[in-house]
């Protein structure tokens, strides 16, 4: 079957030009001049006229079902790809996260288990070492084989994800051999949890402490020594959901001196702030996640960095517990409130707003939401262009609609949103994912099965 | 009439992917998936089977019949621009020359009258501004809409092209206004003068002493203080051949930052020396330009930075000179040689060398002398790009051929090469301005006059 | 004759100590252990217990009687050096101004003629160079024979004191050949003209508009274009007046390079900013001098640039102009008020506040107000020290005592004070000029033509 | 009992000027012109014409009889001391070493028991915190209170030295509190055990690979961790024995921006490099020391540290071992070769030569070796200065005497030089501990017990 997409912006990261595209089952046939591909007759047309065809947004970093601290984010795969649709995201990228003791191949078995059949959209994973060892360094070769090719490691969390400089060093040793990329969580988690727990101890156990114990400095340094790690080994390095200008300070001094270094920022960092982890009452608990939120005034740099491409990708860390009986379980002592945000519905829509509001430009939009990730991640061009040949993941954007963000109407399984009343200019009209109409304005017609595993390759931008 | 150029691997800055290019006219209708267009039963077919197809090069500096010192750059607009399709480049942007006490106007028209007719493929100028006052302030809206919105000034050449730090305020100030770009030779050519007056004093008259008394620390503070002052004003800059490391790090540290600073460099300094300069004789004289070949060590630092986009175009600064007669006039004083090199042909040929070098990828080749400088001078997406709805300016590359530079197969009119002898991997094998083949291996099949004038737009990467 | 000073706390760059001070004629005879010298039999006993015993201070930049836009700075040497000794300053370091056309010579003389048997305490002299040609160039090696080896240059003021960057080059290749300091107005006066005039047209015609188009970044130009001058040359080069953040980075880049570079500030850009240019009225001509007060963001940063010893030395540009008749030059047009304001007074005591408010060590004011000016002009250990041997020019300091400062009670001969009312912790007690008691409580017991004129040597801090 | 040393430069950081110095007992009692003192009639007069009279040197990090790896360093308190005295050295500060689970002050009391009475000249206390706890961290306040008021800290050696972030925040945050300086070991020991491990598997077991596996990246690394932690705590920082230029350049930017951070490095690194490391057979056993000596271009960049103060103090790291039976453990894998270097007895011979060289000036000799280690460490005016009133510890330097270093004329008790057969210009003409004098022509006088305990101060530079 083929659909002909007309009369719509085609947006890529070097602009938007009218042009329509063909879309013979589920990939791209070709597109066109304006008018030019009427001659081939297609089963059926959209209608784009004043809209932007986009492709379809990459989320390169989600927690679904995610173990944490005794529970477990809120969105299963079913849910979280599915509200992911709704927004304009019809690729995620998900977490594997191996447990203490446990194999890669046996982590990806289960999170294979959790995911096969249950997506919307299509997604892959990343792989979580939490283990170094001999054996697990030596997975990591199979992982990338098996289309796993990004590695996250933690400079936090001790005791549960922590991974000590020297077990970076052997991860990232093994990385630079096998050409796959190293993704930090770059926070000084030792240092941090003394400053957590002086804070504790002196009783001040409410939410914003989770901001104020974990200094802007102490991001810059973990992303600086991950930095140095990175270029004694030679290992490409990905600094997932930098909130600090301090540290993309950090990573814009090692990407000018052409180290394979490249950053990620989030939604959240962008439009949210300490100040509402400080919000009264438990409120703030709402806005836990590591990094936390920063001053304000780091938006600006953060807004800069996307421009100059020190920050290349945005994504949500999507991460979503429940106010209710999740976050709650830090009323008394900050440090057990789950550390995650919901967001992977909104990130298209934020950053458009963010075109609206002229800090980044139309291609710089897509191109970090979509363009960039695919390339960084290996999934490039099947995933993220608009171009023949390529998986028909599209989305039709009304740029000049209007919406209000809530709870009361977002799609993700958590009971409250980041963005509670938040007003944007832009939304998703129409999203095909391979070629199938999922949402549309007479609304979701995908299906739980159809998004399906992508085997994806080393990261494009190596030098 | 249509042309289906099949089986070829499209280019673009993000690299290779096999696709069909239809082109009716002169202009591309759509590109498809392999196979997908054949449906439509072009006139004509080439085969592109294991060959690139780039979008077709932009050299956005040269300099055709320019007059310097009582004598003119030995390529015409013919010569030139039929050099310039034999070598992959369709498109090139030349510079109209104010002479002190003219009007923009005035040397637009004559401009226009040397090229108009003449050219073998599309042309468009930016004009140098060497005489600032408040009727050629006032013109440059003018040339805007003439589609000239990029203006070059001198740091150097006092008595020709210089102009005052208050010269370049004042038109860095109507720039910004107009949303102009300045591009700014940036070298202290007062300080320079000093030196080279010294030298020649001293007995040091040898071509080699245009190149050491040219430190790089003078093409670095210049290019500082044409940025303090594109800061201080908010005019978009544009550092023409960009030569030193020192230079580079000062754009660098203004992109970082946020400024609409952007530089080129030539392909002369990522492959010649102050070696070259310095070769027995009068052979230097044949690589005397300005800003002078650097030492080596400089090079990396280049390559580097076309990597990391500090380095966004590389352009020629085509600008011939023969030797005998002309480069000669320098042999008892090395200020009298004539300042250019020749090189329109074959930047596409060097900077594939890069890709087979390993100091940049496929699509930064084709991002770097194509995508962006259309993006920079306002062309895109008319040129630099393979998409629907484009001029069919295209280059079917074979990457595995092979060649040897040499004056003795070049189309360039001028008595030697710079690059004598130098074997490189790739060559072109057909291309296409607007839609009509130019080039081919059985020979050159464009015309004179084909090409054509092209009102350009504004700098597209403005923030 | 001889005096011992006892009792006291003698001060040092690397702090205080109690000590006893022998004078024997206009020299120090010995420093000893409190007692330790009693032995000695002193003619006469000065009682220092409680207080501060400090090298007498060096005011490196003066403008006594300077000619400026048809008139002169009101204190003569006389009366400047009387004033300086009221506020614990021994010596000063005048600048002879070569008017255009003559020669450094001829205005050696001029200013000798000046100064001879009219000064209440010791003086040098720099001399600024406003025509470079081969004479004057020539001249410059016999004024260093002469006592005068440091030379002023100005990169503003064109038509007036400016040079080009060609002409700072030659002076600085014959600095560097002969050893001598090159001093530097760092603000590009090129451009900063087209701006003034500007405001002027705009109709922008008050105080105020001084600072406002003189923007700290070209400041930071002019200095970073003479830091690589310098560079490029090899000269040792002291900027004048730096006052704004951005100038000192560029310094504080250049000393951790380890080039001779070496800054000056003054007290009016650590207490006053823009806001007093921009007081009501014409009162802000009473703060018109060039560079200009800054926003009072940039105060934190130079006195951080005292500790860190980027700024080495504060001296006061003292260039006092009465606002009758002479700053109501320019009621009409800020560009005709004179550049200058009074301070040579002050100096001492103002810095001494910053010892109280924690800005800087107590050794640090001795140092940056007297031992480093006479190491940088080639005093020491002449003046700037005590210790055997030295010249006595010895300030005794009460830092308990308090006082108001106020034209009505000052000693410059101008008719206002740019610190009207400011409170200060500390006031001179006793200041000795080469052994002569000069200030005391009961009054002023110096005299003209005491004070006698130092044949400096080299800057002692060249690498 | 009075002496009185004539006709000698006294040189201080400051330069050189002729004057007499008077000794009463173990002190200075006055400083005299020359021949200003001649009329007390001291017993006794030392002619020092011609020479240098220093105020005695100052090796703040030395390491005698200190247990490491199962063995001793091989100089006694007594035997250390005494060559310390031979070289011109007159204080030195020896490290206490906490092992796990013992108490501060039970180490203090340890090392008391081990020095006193067996010390030739004066000498000091820091600490080397191993074992942070609740406990220890009080102790550090007990401490400054018994004159030790600076602690050492590892990022190296785990299981022995090492600290984990957590803990130097926590003894940072203590030190902040009771005014003492943090000396850091800045080395990322637990990549570096990594790449050691590697090399040793490897099979390469040389001592060069003691080099090889401690790249200077992870010197920097941990230099600027240090340093932000002190940020993030506001202690003061003392990076003990920098040796990479990269390390030196995060000191310089953090010392910039007005941080609380110093930093010492050591002849060795001045002076030898990793081609020692890499001598034949097993020499360069005799270079292994940690950081490890550098590739030769560090070595530039280390004085130019010294000339722009971002190196502040040089002193030896004096640990020796035994090249027989101790270097020998490590025949095998270079990981059990003791680290450690002998060099107490040079340190004020190998700077002068400093001096010779024109690397720095004769005042900086006497500042970074005596002056600055008295103020960084709280010892000053007592000692580091001639001065009336500081301790008689003085130097009489033969600035044109030759000698050759060799361990067959060294004083240390160890079996090797590093310096064999360095020929040096000066030498050690007499020396005075407290007034008495313990080296001179003639040979030692000195006496074991003479030195006495120092109760140091705190840092005197904090801003």
């Amino acid at each position: 079957m083929t659909t002909l997409i007309k009369g719509g912006q085609v947006v890529s990261p070097s602009g938007a030009a009218l042009a329509d595209v063909l879309v013979d089952g589920e990939r791209i046939a070709a597109v066109g001049a304006p008018g030019a591909l009427g001659v081939l007759g297609a089963h059926e047309t959209i209608d784009a006229t004043g809209k932007y065809v986009l492709p379809g947004g990459i989320d390169a970093h989600t927690h679904m079902e995610m173990p944490f601290g005794g529970t477990h984010s809120v969105d299963t795969f079913e849910t979280g790809t599915t509200a992911a649709a709704w927004g304009g995201t019809t690729t995620i990228i998900d977490f594997a996260v191996q447990a203490k003791g446990t194999s890669l191949q046996a982590t990806l078995d289960k999170w294979h288990a959790k995911a096969d059949g249950n997506c919307a959209i299509d997604y892959g994973f990343h792989m979580i070492v939490s283990d170094v060892n001999d054996s697990s360094l030596k997975e990591m070769r199979s992982c990338v084989d098996a289309g796993v090719g990004s590695f996250k490691m933690f400079m936090a969390y001790p005791g549960v994800f922590y991974s000590t400089d020297g077990e970076i060093l052997l991860a990232m040793q093994q990385a630079r051999e096998i050409g796959a990329t190293i993704m930090m969580h770059a926070e000084n988690g030792i240092a941090i949890d003394q400053l957590a727990a002086q804070a504790v101890a002196a009783g001040r156990v409410d939410p914003v402490q989770h901001g104020l114990t974990r200094p802007p400095e102490l991001e810059a340094e973990a992303t600086s020594r991950a930095i140095t790690l990175a270029g004694v080994t030679g290992a490409p390095l990905y600094i997932v959901h930098l909130s600090a200008a301090q540290a993309l300070a950090a990573v814009a001094e090692a990407r000018e001196a052409g180290q394979n270094v490249f950053a990620e920022t989030c939604p959240q960092y962008l439009y949210l702030s300490i100040e509402d982890l400080a919000r009264p009452g438990f409120e703030g608990a709402k806005f836990v996640a590591s990094p936390p939120l920063r001053e304000k005034s780091h938006q600006a740099d953060l807004w800069r960095g996307l421009r100059t491409n020190d920050l290349s990708v945005v994504s949500t860390d999507h991460c979503p517990f429940c106010f209710k009986d999740q976050k709650e379980l830090g009323r008394d002592d900050f440090r057990a409130i789950p550390n995650g945000m919901p967001g992977v519905e909104h990130r298209m829509d934020l950053l458009h707003q963010g075109v609206v509001a002229g800090e980044i430009s139309l291609g710089r939009w897509v191109e970090t939401c979509s363009a960039t990730p695919a390339r960084m991640f290996g999934l490039y061009p099947r995933k993220g262009v608009i171009a023949a040949g390529s998986d028909a993941d599209i989305v039709i954007y009304d740029p000049s609609a209007s919406q209000t963000l809530s709870a009361s109407t977002h799609h993700m399984n958590v009971d409250y949103s980041a963005y509670e009343g938040f007003s944007l200019t832009g939304k998703v009209h129409t999203v095909l994912s391979r070629g199938r109409v999922v949402v549309s304005p007479s609304g979701f017609s995908g299906a739980t099965g159809h998004g399906q595993f992508l085997t994806r390759g080393l990261n494009q931008y190596l030098n």
